[in-house]
Order: C-alpha cells, then sequence, then structure tokens
C-alpha cells in the first residue's frame, strides 16, 4: 500500500503529469450513492487553473468512469476515474531534466526512481494528479451528504493576509463550496489575489493556510491508537502537494494556553451534548465527539518559480543555475482547498464505515 | 488494523491504565538488532513520572520480555513487551464514572465502546499505555543507530517559554537523550520547571511543543501518494495523547513566505547534495533528501485538572461540576518527549525497511 | 504486517516455544461480548496434548488476560493473552542445532533470521504458538453465537481411516465441539486412535483431513476480489502449521463434475432461498449465500518423526544423520481441529465487520 | 481494502464485463523493469477467448497503459492499465435480470449490493475482469524473469482427463507458456478440447485442475504467521472466479502418507542444498526452501450454461426455471491458466519486495 490509502474505504491514484492520463479509484463505497456528473463537474472547475492568478495550462478535464457507476448510482464496486491528458507540452521540461528545482521532488524521485521517473512536468509528483482525487472525493462528499455530514474550507491566510473567522458554519459552508476562491470576506480575497498577482509579476510564489470545519460527525468515531481522527486525516492531508503543517482546533496555539483555559468543558443543551468551546476541534482521544471537526493545514509558497535560482545537476553533481521553464502556479492555496475537501471526504467515509459498516449508508 | 501500525514494521498496542497490565508487539524488526536492556529501562525512566512536576503515581515499569529476544539480539520474530500494572488506586476514579473530564476522552468512549470501557484511570486513553511504545521503541532506535540515523527531541516551548535553538544537531541530540527535562538551555528549563510548578500549585496545567530532528536519514525513503514521511510520521504522532498539532520544516511559518525565500536551494559540497536552507525539514515530495528530518509537535495542557470544571453526566445526561480526583501531571510535555522520539523510531525502521527491505539491517 | 491478520478485526500473534511466554493479541473485537473464562479453558483443554497420542510435553495453559476485558466482557480494545511457558526442557534440542528436521522450519529460519532465530522446539514455529490463537479464539466464537453462527469440525479422515459424513449440522457440532477426538462416528475415531498409536510405535507420525462447517452466516458476506470469504479463510488456515490444503465445497472433486451436476440449484422454501446441494460450500462469487460454509484442510504427518533421517547440517553444510531428540505428536489432526475453528472465528469476526460495522454486534 | 491486494506490491482491480472498460493498477514494483507490449499482448492472447471451446464474445483487448511506465520501462509509480469493453450485447442479460444463474454470484451480488449493482454480463464478478490483472501481471512476470524465477502452468486434469506429468521444468514452462491450451501431452490436450465440445454440444460445462511450479525462489521468502507464502499465494488464487481449492505440493494426497514418507530429506549436492522429494512444494513453515513452488488449483465447471435449470427469481421470491442467454465458455480452465500465473506472479513479486525491498530489483 504506496499509493492507496483507507481501510474499509480506500482511494488509490496514478498519473504523471505527461504521461496519457491520470485517475483514481475509489473502492468499498456503499452502493447506492447517486452518482451527480454535473457536481464532478463543479468540483474539477474548483480545482482548476482560472484567471491569472494560476498556472495557463488549463485542461478541460473530461473524465471517463470506467467502473463502479451504473444507472446513476454507485455499484458498490470500485470507481475508476480517469481524466486523459491533452494539453501537455513536454518539451518546456526536457532541458532541464537534471536540473533540480529547489523544493521541488525532482532531486528525490531521481534518487528513489534510478533515473527512470517520468520527469515530464513533475510526473507523478505533480499537483495534477489531484484532479483524479476530486472527482472521485465528489463521490465521497456526496455519500456524507445523504448522512447530513458536510465540509467546507476557507483560505484562512494568503500571502500574509488573513480571511474573516467563521461567524456560521451552516451558510458560509454552503457559500464556500460554491466560490471559486474560498473567502469568507470578499474584500480581504481581492487583497490575496493581488498579493499573488505581485508574487507572479515578481517571478515569485506565495503560501497560505486552508481552515475546514466538518458538520454533522456523529460521536464514537475514530480509534484511540493509531487512527485517530488526527492521525487519519493528516496521514491523508500531508500527501496533497505543499502542505507542511497539520492542526486541530487551536493547534499549536493551545500549547500556550493552561489547561483550565484549554479544556472543552461540557453542557448538556436542550437534551444534546455539546462543549461550550471547541478548542480541540471535534476531537477528543483520538474520536469526534459531535462537535465540529476543525482543522487547518500549511501550503507552501509554488516551488516552481521563474526567478533564477542556486541548484544543482544531479546528474553531473555540479551546482548550476536554474530559472524554471514551463507553466506554473503564483499560488496553489486556493486550488488545493478542493483537493482538502475531498481526501477528507474519502477519509471520513473510511472511518464511519468502520463503525457502521458498509450496510449503514443506505438505511 | 486500529491499535496497530505500519506495515513492513508493525507495532500493535494493548493495554487498560488499571487492567493487569500494558504492553506492545513490534514485529516486522530484523534479526539481529542487539536489545540492550539497561537502554530500554533508560528509556523507560525518560518517560516516568519524577519530581513534583509530574504525577505522584510513580510505576517500577518492570518488564517482562515475552517474545522476540534470544540470547541478547532480536530474533526477527515478533517482540512483545507488558509492563504489569502493580501502583493502581482505581477507588480514585470510580465516583466520577459518569462525569466526563473536560477535553479528556471519557464521554467519546462511552459512546463508542456503550458503557463497557474500562474508565479507570482512563482505561486504554491513558498516557500510561505508551509506556509499551517506549520499551518497544527503544529497540527500533537501537536498529537506526547500527545505520547511523540518530534522534533527538527537546522542548521547544513549554508554558510559554522558549528553549534555545538548536546550534550543533550531532552533540545536542546526544545530550538531549541523557536529560531528564529536555532542553538544549537549562536556564530556560529551569523557567518552564518553575512555571509547571505554578500550575500545579493552581490545580491547573500546562503545555507545549517538541521539536524533533533525525540525522543520518538516507535520500530517497518515503512515498509520493500516501505514505508520504509527513504522513506517516503524522499519523504516528496524532497517536500520542494530546499532541493537537504536526509541522514540518518551517511548518505554519512557512506558509508567510515568498517562494523565493522559502525554497531551499541544493548545493554540491564537498561531493554532496545539500540544501542551503532547510526549511521542508528535509522532505521534499513526501520523501527524504538527506538533509536532516525536522518537525515539531504542539502538546496540549494536560486536560485532567484539579480545579473545578463544569461538565456532564453522561450517563444522566445532565449539568454537573467536576473537580478531578486521581493522581494527574500538571505537565506531560516533558514525559512525552520519550514517546515522540519512540513513534519516531519505528515510523522509520517501517519506511526503511519498505526501501530497503529486511536484510539490510545486517549489512 | 506480518504476524498479524484482518482488517476490522485483527489478530497477532507472538511467542516461541522456550521463549518467556507465547500470546495473541486480538484488536477489534466489539465491545460488550461475554468473556466466559471456563470457555477459554475449555477450548484450550481441546488443543492440549492428552492421552498417549501426543506429545508428553503438557502445559497447564495458564493464561494472563492483561487488556480489554473488564467485568466479564470485551471493552472493545485489544485483548491480550500470554500463556508463559512452563514445561520447557531446551536442552533436548540444542545438540541438533544446526541439523534440519526434513519438512521442519528449521533450515528456512536459518536462513530467513541469519541465525538469529530462538531454534529451541521450534521456535516461533512451533505448534505451541497456536495457543495463544484459541484462547482469543476462544471470544471471537463467543461473539459470533450471539448472532447464531456456529463452527464445528471434524476429523474426516486420519491415518486413511474415514469418519462418517455429516447427517445433521446442528447437533453434531455441537457434539463435536465438546469431544477431545472430533469424529462423528466413535468406532471411526477408535480405529484413527489405533493407527496413530501404531504409528508411534514405529516412530512415525500420520496426517489426515479436518472438514469444517459454519452456520448462520449472513448472506452477502465477502468481497468479489480479493476478499472473497475462500481467500480470506485459506489465508488464515494456511498459517496453521502442517495444513498443506484447503478447499470448500466439493474441492478438487468438483473439477470432474460437468457443470449441471456441480450447480447448485436455488429453491425457495418457506420463504427462504436455499440451494438444494451445497457443492459450493455456501460461498458463490466470494460471498456467502446463506448456506453452511463447508471447507476441509489438509493436515500432513508431523514432520519430527524419531525415525532416523538423512539430512544436512546447514551450518556446515554437509549431509548427516538425524535421530530428533525432544518430544513430539505422532499426529496433530486432532489438536489442530480447534485452532482452526479459532482461526475460522476471528476471519468471520472481521469479515462480519466490514459489513456491519463495530455497532452491529451489540444489536 | 477490498478489491486490493498485496502490501509491498499492490493490485487493484476495477471494472465490470459490460461498462466502459475494465483494469488493474499495479503499485509498488521497482522503476526500471522493461515494460514489453509484445508480451503482454501475447499474455492477454492466452487469456482470450479462441475456437470453438470458448465463448463467442471475443474482444481485442486494445489496452491503454495510463501511467507508470515511461520509455519502455516502469517508473516506479502506479502502473495503470484499462481495456475499454467493446464488444458488449447488453440485452442478452437484462431478461434475466432477477434469475439467479445456479452458482453464480447473481443472488449474492443483488444481496450485497442492494440491487444498486451492474448484472450486466456478470458485471463485476465476470472473468473478463482478470483481463486487467492479466495485463499488469505481464510486468510482473518480466520483472521476476529478470531475478531468474520463471512461472509455468499445465492443465493437469481437464473433464476427467489426466495430462501427463513434468519431467523437465525447465524446458516444459517454456514450452507451455507459448501454447494456447497449456498441456504437456498433446494427445491430451485433444482428448480435453473434444470433451470440452461435447459437454458445449450438451449445453453443459467442464472444470478441471491447474498445476502449477514457481522456479528460481531464493530461500527464506514468507512468513511464519500470518503471511505464509501459502496463505499468500491461496488468498490470490481464490479470487480468480470458479477457483474451489488449492493446496501445494501433494496437497490432500499428503494427509494418507505417514511422516517418514512425507517428508522431504534435505541434501548438499554440489554444494547446494536441495531436497530429495518435494512433496511441501517448495515451502517449509510458509517459507520458501528453494525448491520449485508447487500447486495445484480446482477449477469448477462453468456455472453459467445452456441447459434449463431450476433456480428462483430473488425480486420475486420465487422458483422459475431458467435458460442462461448470453454467450458463454464450456470450460475456463485453460483460459483460467494465465491469470494463475499472472496473481502468482504478483503475489511473489510482493513477498520478494518485503525481503529485499524496492532497490534489490535493480542490482
Amino acid at each position: 500500500m504506496k499509493n492507496s490509502f483507507g481501510q474499509n474505504v480506500t482511494v488509490t491514484v496514478f498519473g504523471e503529469s505527461h504521461g496519457a492520463g491520470i485517475g483514481a479509484v475509489l473502492d468499498g463505497m456503499p452502493a447506492g450513492i447517486p452518482v451527480d456528473e454535473g457536481f464532478i463537474n463543479h468540483q474539477l472547475s474548483l480545482r482548476r487553473p482560472s484567471g491569472d492568478i494560476s498556472t495557463p495550462r488549463v485542461e478541460a478535464d473530461n473524465y471517463i468512469i470506467y467502473s463502479g457507476v451504473f444507472n446513476g448510482f454507485t455499484t458498490g464496486t470500485p470507481i475508476c476515474i480517469v481524466i486523459p491528458n491533452e494539453n501537455t507540452q513536454s518539451k518546456d521540461y526536457t532541458a532541464d531534466r537534471f536540473n533540480a528545482r529547489p523544493s521541488h521532488a525532482d532531486f528525490v524521485a531521481y534518487e528513489k526512481y534510478h533515473g527512470f521517473e517520468d520527469y515530464r512536468g513533475g510526473g507523478h509528483f505533480s499537483g495534477r494528479v489531484t484532479t483524479g482525487l476530486v472527482a472521485v472525493g465528489a463521490i465521497a462528499i456526496s455519500a456524507l451528504k445523504q448522512k447530513g455530514i458536510k465540509i467546507g474550507t476557507h483560505i484562512s491566510r494568503c500571502a500574509g493576509v488573513n480571511d474573516a473567522a467563521f461567524t456560521d458554519y451552516e451558510t458560509e459552508i454552503e457559500a464556500l463550496n460554491n466560490k471559486q476562491f474560498a473567502v469568507l470576506d470578499n474584500a480581504k480575497g481581492e487583497e490575496m489575489i493581488s498579493a499573488i498577482k505581485a508574487a507572479k509579476a515578481d517571478c515569485d510564489s506565495v503560501g497560505g493556510v486552508l481552515e475546514t470545519v466538518v458538520l454533522g460527525m456523529p460521536v464514537g468515531v475514530g480509534e484511540p491508537w493509531f487512527d485517530t481522527l488526527e492521525g487519519l486525516l493528516s496521514h491523508a492531508l500531508f500527501s496533497i502537494p505543499a502542505i507542511k503543517g497539520v492542526q486541530f482546533g487551536l493547534g499549536f496555539n493551545i500549547a500556550d494556553l493552561n489547561g483550565s483555559k484549554a479544556n472543552d468543558q461540557f453542557e448538556v443543551k436542550d437534551g444534546s451534548v455539546i462543549t461550550k468551546t471547541n478548542n480541540n476541534g471535534g476531537i477528543n482521544g483520538g474520536i469526534s465527539n459531535g462537535m465540529p471537526i476543525v482543522f487547518s493545514c500549511a501550503v507552501k509558497p509554488t516551488p516552481t518559480i521563474a526567478k533564477e535560482q542556486n541548484t544543482i545537476n544531479f546528474k553531473q553533481n555540479e551546482n548550476v543555475i536554474l530559472q524554471a521553464a514551463g507553466r506554473h502556479d503564483p499560488c496553489i492555496v486556493h486550488r488545493a482547498r478542493v483537493v482538502v475537501d475531498s481526501m477528507v471526504a474519502i477519509t471520513l467515509c473510511d472511518a464511519l464505515s468502520a463503525k457502521f459498516g458498509t450496510d449503514w449508508w443506505l438505511k
């Protein structure tokens, strides 16, 4: 299990940026989940580059559902979706074949795969591989919706600009899921976009932080060791290229509080158990406590930049200067958003199936 | 696979705080690794409460190696180590059986296990369960040492006090691994300890941040999807009770840098490939690049405190006031240190075995 | 995952024949399953050597439940049971340290573990390791019983003598589970025992076939690829030392039938779906069809015999003559029976949990 | 993990008989294995129906390698091969939508997938799904060849006719791998083919037994518990539709021998360790001993036959008479042969990688 993740629900990714196609297999999903191709297209559009803050390589993302869907519903067997690659300009990349882009995977790929890797456009390490995850993730999101579980992510910080905080999860999540640039405060979003454009003009890139909320998780999902919800989600999230930190609830900020301030006091309210604060992000002892699951991910600035950089030619083992050709993104924070949602949905489908089994989903 | 982790090297934990014993099984370790019981004892002593900044429950941690070790070496078969529980005062806990300690697992355990959980002293959620991980982790650390791989962790922040930064990994790691309270700057350590005592006097608790360094990792370990080194390590680390955030390299701070500043430029130096900075914590594309692996973990303040707190009785579904009885730690950051090292060692043994196989370790 | 098996319910074994102890961890079992120590003892007694058809090494099998059981019920956390080794006579084995018993694992263990293996009494390859499986398997059997699922195995052939065929599963299973030598026809059993004694007198050993029936399996358990019920069960069964063949329903005999004779015709009878014959052993397409699961296992004659045999000293790489010292069984078919039942129970708990989840068991 | 198998090398299958396509993902294969499309085509041709002893549905099996292959070599990343379905006549199947073919998976699929299954042509249970396994299996076979490991399978029995026994593995394996109907004795093959034709003329079907040999396996591969070579191989083999029994070495026939006859005596011959007999099929204690791995599989007669059969309509829950429409095979033994070889190759790549790691393959 390398390019596969999950036990009861398992996702497998495959593909290289400039190969015949990329895709994913989602296995273990229950039968009877509606598959809405309009929704898959919508999700893919959220990941697709658009406007002048993204790479000029734009793919139509015409996908083929090879299996696991019949008459508009999942069949319960593996769902394989492939997105053939169309708009490839591989000649951009061959010149720098042996020059390691700093902070990119070129060097480690060469070492790991002994020179046999498909190096074109980042190959299997390309963000393009996430397209398959988004396509199958749309089905996982649909499955969760049927059980009243909703996911939403906003760009809580980008290029040093903070978005507003959530004030009303329910309605704000709804809105976020229809925004190409997912912020709560549009004015802040405009500031971020300006900063991205400025970085682009300077042949540079910027990073940011994504904050995610999951509503409607039942109590008791996750395990004390090792399949804690935090462990499962972080394992999934760190696969998304550029993510370098994951924190739940207050995360690193909880370290400075005293226990009496950090603890989330339980309360029975209108007959239901809630906590007055949610500093633990809805997870105690690795297990959902019924409050919203809240976490955030640090997204590093895109490593591929047009600026000149010192680096090495790893075949010659010598120092060189690199000015990256090819097409790149000055920022991927906004595009990574839907990938986060997709991976979270798949991971939660897995954790829920462990507790409730496969048949639960149809009840 | 719930209480097990890893594929080529797998660890399984078991036990409850006040049951007959706790322990772990470490499977997949190569044959021929020296098992030094003095070192196991040393590691256990680093986890054991000591002084007046820890719980007064002190166990001798007399362990039994039931299997997998013969004539002082690993046999290549599963290593089971059990630490029988001795100093148990279960009567402390029964009074509050149905009162949920805020931010602890009492409520979720009750829901998940339908009231059958062993609630005494936190049961299977107790930090005591980590004793088994430390015992078997000592063997994983010994295996890595034979391959020139070393792990060291310091308390980079505790109760709002910062430790000094690393200046010389090699010698500082050595020193840290022999310190009960692992700081680089002893004066800062004294400040932290004073703050812990103050919190204790106030019936409260404090948290902190642990920073870990791994030296000597070969290039090319880890997978692009999903078994990235970040994903594997975070999955393991979030199992450790109280950890709420994990970040690699600059982590959340990398989000504010431009790519040109964040990127780690490669350089050939004395014939070897290094990077001039290590903002990515030694990992590119999920794979080790030969630089030190660097990451940090946020440890929340101990949730069990002696201060009065509002909470619920989850059996009666009513609000109550809780003043926790039992023995607890005003801080677990310093004790969690060796648990982090142990989990990291086990995880890296797994990732290394995937690349190099079992036989490599004896070469 | 080497010495572990299963996904939703996972069993891990550890231990060597002459080490400190052997045992098993059973994880993923639901909370609330009654743990009847009398029943565990009963199951262990079925595996224990008895009479003069077994090894004279008799252990009391005093087990310690270290975890996962509280107030007589499973807690839902890992159940670790250890059986310390008591009656060890290791001196018997050292003389032949480097002489490979034919068809035993001595040679492969030496090669695989590079000489670090605990060779005493077969070490980790010893049939004694199955004691742990039987102990935790008793809990799995109890869980199945609560859901109306029953397992029974008889010695369908031993030393060339055939037992009678099943005529009434329900009552015969009940009887078998209380017999030390599990045959349907006691007269045939006496014949088998005589043949075993004759082999023993001749310093030789005999083998046989075990046939197992599972009643009460719900329809729809198992997967088309790769976790077919046949695949899961055979994977588990081939771990039991000495098993060299596994077949379902008619097994190898189905190969000679025409489809029209082999096919099990469906019928609605009293409102329920049954098949008129059960040549497929209750499994179609890898999935239970509601009929009894029926399969049989070939058990080879015990490889360790007192007769002189040609073999090698694998350290010297030279041919030698071996007359095995130590204590051995002239037949293990009757003792393997309860191990089969235990492994089957654990495997079915896993497959059922995949479909129904963890919470189902308490309904 | 349901439709995936393996740990270090993992295969995932997907697809339905009459969906858009079927295929497989093979992950964990080392980089640098030559991918010979001529050989893939050759392997697919061995599985393809031909002559008048197979179904008239003949597909060109034009496959698309979507990923993991670059410049004629594996890249080390997941290899996804899809074979679009072309020659589909779904109208044949709809009439009998709710009529369960005896011994086929129609009924269990309906129960398991709650009526959402793609029922056309057997859907995900169709033997057609094995096409993907054969395509990726060809690459696994190529990898093994580079390490001197060869696999060959013959039809040792079909329709009651026995093939000759192996006399010279090396050359006979070579010949078998180039035969459409894999027998050692062509005259016996003609007898089998006549019997198949006779069954077909009678609207019936026949079964048989496949015997497989693996040459060149290094000593020490496999685990004592639970990932014995027998366990791993049988798990993989029972996924192949129609296989109902798997036995190693003498298999069920070993049960009747005494230990002194069954045991394979070791011998040092020309400096190498061999066994004089190979009754254990090259496996001791679950681990390869350096002798040829030998096992056989029982293949049941094709359940879909044109003869009238009693069965049920599972929607109406009533008894009906079925005369299966559609196109079917009177025998699949000869076509299953290459599927067996493919699954064995994938499984052995996995087991070898566990011992030797990924980098070993290029040495």
